[in-house]
C-alpha cells in the first residue's frame, strides 16, 4: 500500500464520518435531486496510477469547472489575445461584481467568474466552427473519454438563469460580447452541464499537471508556459470568494463547481477530484474542502 | 559558473538596458529623493549559497515588504487567533476597500492591504512590549543584521498618511482596532521605514523558504504549516491590485513596497529580491516585475 | 400681454441664441435623426389658458417623461400597494444603481430610474387586460388627444437595449419581476416611444397641476394626496442624478426625458413643457434646463 | 381657536398616545441620557404668532439641524463660491458614502451629510476671524435668543467621533479640507453640540420662511435666491436615505437631527419644529415624523 493510497484511505474515512453541515445547491432544480451521501475520490498522477476511493465512477455534473475547460480550449485556440478580453485578477466579494464590471469597461476580472466564463463563451463562439461539438470532442479527447451534456440540466438552468442573462446582457451593452447574448448563454449553459466521474475529471484535467501533455495520448494541447498560466489563476481566482481560503488551507491551484465537484493539482504530480455534493455558503463542496484540507495536511506536499 | 548565476546576469543586462515607463513614488517626499537608476538583485538559497547584481548592498526603504514581517511577528506570537482579526481574501479593485471594510465589519479582507498591516500594528502594540523595538530586534536577528527605522521617512509619511488615519479610524470605528489609532499608526509608519539591502532582505526572509527556520541560526521562527499559509498569502494578495497578474507571470510567492523593492521565493530553494525605485502605475516596481518575469522564464521554476 | 406671455417670450429668445453645448441622443439611431435646432414651449395653466413659444406643435418622443404616466397609470390601479415594489428614495449616482438594487433586495430606489419603470410596468403587465392599448387610452384620454406610440422608435431602442434587458433580468433574479422579462420589456419600450407635442404634454400632465383632475374633462384620476406625493418624487428623483441641481437652480417638479423634453409643474398654477433636443453630459435638455432657470428667475415662483 | 392651533392640540394628543417604536441614540453618551418621553412642538408663523404644545421650552441637542445653520452662514459669507466645495445632490444609501466621496474627488455630494457639513466647517475655518464664537453670534443673532454649546456634548461626541475623523482625515487625503483635520473636527462637534428649544429652533430658523429675514430684527441674512435654494436642498438631502419618504408623506423642506429634533418650513407661511428623542432606524425621530405627517395632511398644505 502506498503514500497516498493510506492517506487517501484514512482521510475519505474521517471526512465520512463528518457532520456534513453544506446544503444542495437547489436553485437548480436538476442539482436538486442528487443524493447528498454520495462522496467520491480519485487521485490520478501524471505516470497514470489512480488511487481511488467511495463513489468516484458516478457521473456528476461538473458546473463550474468546466470553465476550466472552455479556458483552455480558448487559449490554445487563440493564444494570448485572449487576456485582451478577460482579466486574471481575483474579483473581491461577489457584491461588487457587477460595479467591477462596469468600472473595467466590460473586462470581467477573471475567466472562473461567470462574466468571466461568458466572455470566454463568446470567443469560442466566434472561433469554433460547431461550438458546442468541438467542446466536446476537445474534453472527450483529453482524457479518452465519451462525454455528454445533460440536456435536462442545461434547460433547467436556462430557465432560472436571470442572473447569467443579466450579466451577459450588461456585458454586451459594455462592448465586450460579440455575438447574439442568447447564443452565448445557451453554449454556456450546455458546458456547465457536462457530466463526468471524478476519475474522468481527474483523467481529463491530467494535462495542467504534465507540461500540457494529455491523458489520452500524451499529445501536447498547452505549452508548459500556457498551462502554468492557467494554473496561477486557478490559484488566485478558483474558489470565487473563497480562493485565498483555499490556497491559505489547501495550497493547490483547483476549481470548484455547484456540482459539489473540486478539481485540484500538484505540478508535475497528480490532479485529485472530490466530490460531495453539499455545499457550504460560499457554494463550494464542504466535504471535498474538508477532504483536500486534510490531505495536503497529512501529505505535506502544497505547492507552497 | 552556475545555471542561477548566469541567468541572473543575463536578465540583470536586458532588464538594466529597458527603457523604464516607471515613476518614482512622490506622494512621500523622502523617496521622492532616490537615484532612480539604482538597480540591485540579490538572490540567496537555502544553503546559503549568494547571487548578485548590480547594488544589492545598497539599503533601501522596504516599507510594505515589511508586512510580511509584522505579520510573522504577530503568528508567531499569538498563533492562528489573528485570523479572526484579519482575512486571508484578496481584495479586488483598489476602489472597494473601505467599502469591503464596511460590509465585513471592520475585518480587513487580508494582512497586506494596509488596512490589514494596520490591525496587525495593533494586534503588536497589545502584545509586545516595546513593539518597536521588539519588532527591531525580531527582524534584526532573522538574518544577523543591524537595522533601524529611517525616522526621516516614518515623519515623512505621518505628515501626508491622511488616508492612512482615515483608514485606522474607520477600522476604530467598526471595532477591530482595540488601542489609540494614533498609536497603531505611529507603530505602522515605523515599521514601513525599516531600511534594508537587497541581500538583508534576501537573508531575512530565507525563514519562509526554509521550513520556518532562519538564515542566522537556523532557528525556527514559524512551523512549516505556518509558512506555508504566510506563502499562499502572498500568492494571492501580496501585489494589490496585481497580484493575479504577479501569480501569472512570475508564478512565485512574493510581496513588493513602494520603495521598489520586490521579495519573491521558491518555497524550499530560495529568496529572491529585486531593487528599482521606479514604480509601475500600480505601485510596483517596473524594472523589479520585468525581472523576475523573464528570470522565472528562463529558470522555468514558478511553483505552477 | 400677461406677465406670463412676457417672461416666457423674453426667455425664450434669450435661450434660442444660446450657444448649444449638448449633444442629441446617439444610442438610439431614431433619436438622432431629429433635427436639433428644433425648440418649442408651452405653459398651460389650471384655468386651461395657453401660452406657447417656437415649435410647441411638433411631435418629439417624450421617452422617460412617460414614467411618469405609467407610475400615475399604476397608481390609480393598485394605490399605496404599489410602493411595496418600488421606492421613494434618490438614488444617488449612476454607477451605484445595480449594486443598489442587489443591497435592497431587488426594489428599485424610486419609479423614475430604469429599473423602478421597469417595475412599474410589470405591475401593468399584471394589471391591465391590453396593457399596451389600455395605457394608450388613459393617456389620450389624459388631455383629449389622439396619441401613438412610436413602433420604429420603440424597436430602435430594444435592438440596442442590452443594458435594460440587463436590469430586468437583474431584478427578475431577485423576486421582483413576476413577469416574463421580455414581455416587460416590450411593454417598456412602447411606453417610452410615445410622441406628443410640447402643449399635449403639458395638457396632460395638468392633472398634477390641478388636484388630480384631468385636462380634458375635469375628472379626477388621482387623489389630491397621490398627486402631492408623485409630485414629491419628481421633485427628489425627477432628473436622474441632477435632481438636486433642477431642485436648487428651477425649484419646482419635473420630469425629463433623453428625447429633449422636459416637464415641470407649480402646484395649483400650470404645467410648463420645454422641448430641445440636445442633452448635457446627463442626459437631460441643455436649452431646456437653461430656458426653466431663467423663467423661475424671472417669475421668482419657484416652490420654495 | 384657529385652525393650526385646533390642528397642532389635536396631532399632538393622538400622536402623545402612539406607541413609540423609536430607541434613544446611544452611540453618544450624553444623549442616551435625555428623558425618553419629552415631546414639544412648536409653530411660529411669518407675521410672529406661536402655536406651541408639549415641552417646547425644553432645550435638546439640536445637532445636525445645526448643519443648516453653518451653511446659512458659509453661504452668506462666501457665496455661490462654496458650491464648488460641496454639491447639491441627494446621496443614496449610507454605504455608498466614502466611495462616492472617491469617485467624486472629495466633494461632498451635499451640505447635509456629514462630509458635507464638515467641508463647510473647513470653509468657516478659513473665513472668519473667531469660527466658534462667530458662529454662536450669527445664530444668537437669528432669533434674538441667548445660546450656548454644549460641551460635555461636543466633548462626548468627539471621544467616540471614530467614524468623523475618519472621513475627515479620508476628504483632506482628496484635497477638499485645506485647514488641520483636528482643528475642522473641534469646530464640527461644537455646532453639533448647540441647544435650543423647539420654539428658539422655529424662530431662528424662520429666515428660510421669510424671504430671508431674521426674527429678530427683520434683518436680511440671505437673499431671496439663497434661501430657494437652500430650502430646495434640504427638500432633496435634508433627511439623509429619508428624505424621498419626508418629501413623499411630509411634502416640505426640513431637516432632522440626532438628538430627536426636526425642523420644517413652508415658504412665506411658518416654521414647524418637533422634538421627541426616540429615533426610528434611519435616525430620525420617530414621533416627529408621525406628527409632521398627519400635520400636513390635516392642513393639506405642503407645498406639492
Amino acid at each position: 500500500m502506498t503514500e497516498y493510497e493510506r492517506i487517501i484511505d484514512s482521510v475519505f474515512e474521517s471526512t465520512s464520518q463528518l457532520d456534513d453541515k453544506g446544503n444542495l445547491a437547489t436553485y437548480i432544480p436538476e442539482l436538486a435531486c442528487v443524493d447528498p451521501n454520495l462522496f467520491g475520490v480519485n487521485l490520478t498522477t501524471v505516470d497514470k496510477t489512480h488511487y481511488s476511493a467511495g463513489d468516484s465512477d458516478k457521473k456528476f455534473s461538473i458546473q463550474s469547472i468546466s470553465k476550466v475547460l472552455s479556458l483552455a480550449l480558448a487559449y490554445s485556440t487563440k493564444g494570448e489575445k485572449i487576456w485582451e478580453r478577460v482579466g486574471v485578477e481575483p474579483s473581491g466579494n461577489p457584491f461588487n461584481s457587477l460595479f467591477q464590471l462596469e468600472a473595467d469597461g466590460g473586462i470581467p476580472r477573471n475567466p472562473f467568474i461567470n462574466s468571466g466564463a461568458i466572455v470566454v463563451c463568446d470567443i469560442l463562439l466566434s472561433t469554433l466552427d460547431n461550438p458546442k461539438k468541438d467542446f466536446l470532442e476537445f474534453v472527450s479527447n483529453l482524457g479518452g473519454h465519451h462525454l455528454e451534456y445533460n440536456i435536462s440540466v442545461s434547460e433547467s438552468e436556462k430557465s432560472v438563469g436571470f442572473r447569467n442573462i443579466a450579466l451577459c446582457n450588461f456585458i454586451k451593452s459594455l462592448g465586450n460580447i460579440h455575438n447574439d447574448p442568447s447564443e452565448v448563454l445557451d453554449l454556456y449553459f450546455n458546458l456547465c452541464s457536462l457530466e463526468m466521474t471524478s476519475k474522468e475529471v481527474s483523467e481529463s484535467f491530467l494535462f495542467l499537471a504534465d507540461k500540457g501533455r494529455r491523458f489520452s495520448d500524451s499529445q501536447c494541447v498547452l505549452t508548459t508556459r500556457q498551462i502554468k498560466r492557467i494554473n496561477a489563476v486557478m490559484q488566485t481566482c478558483g474558489f470565487y470568494d473563497e480562493s485565498g481560503e483555499f490556497a491559505f488551507n489547501v495550497g493547490l491551484p483547483g476549481k470548484s463547481g455547484v456540482g459539489g465537484g473540486i478539481m485540484a493539482l500538484h505540478p508535475n504530480e497528480y490532479v485529485i477530484t472530490v466530490w460531495s455534493p453539499k455545499l457550504n455558503k460560499k457554494g463550494n463542496s464542504y466535504k471535498g474542502l474538508s477532504f483536500l484540507e486534510q490531505f495536503t495536511t497529512a501529505t505535506k506536499d502544497s505547492i507552497f
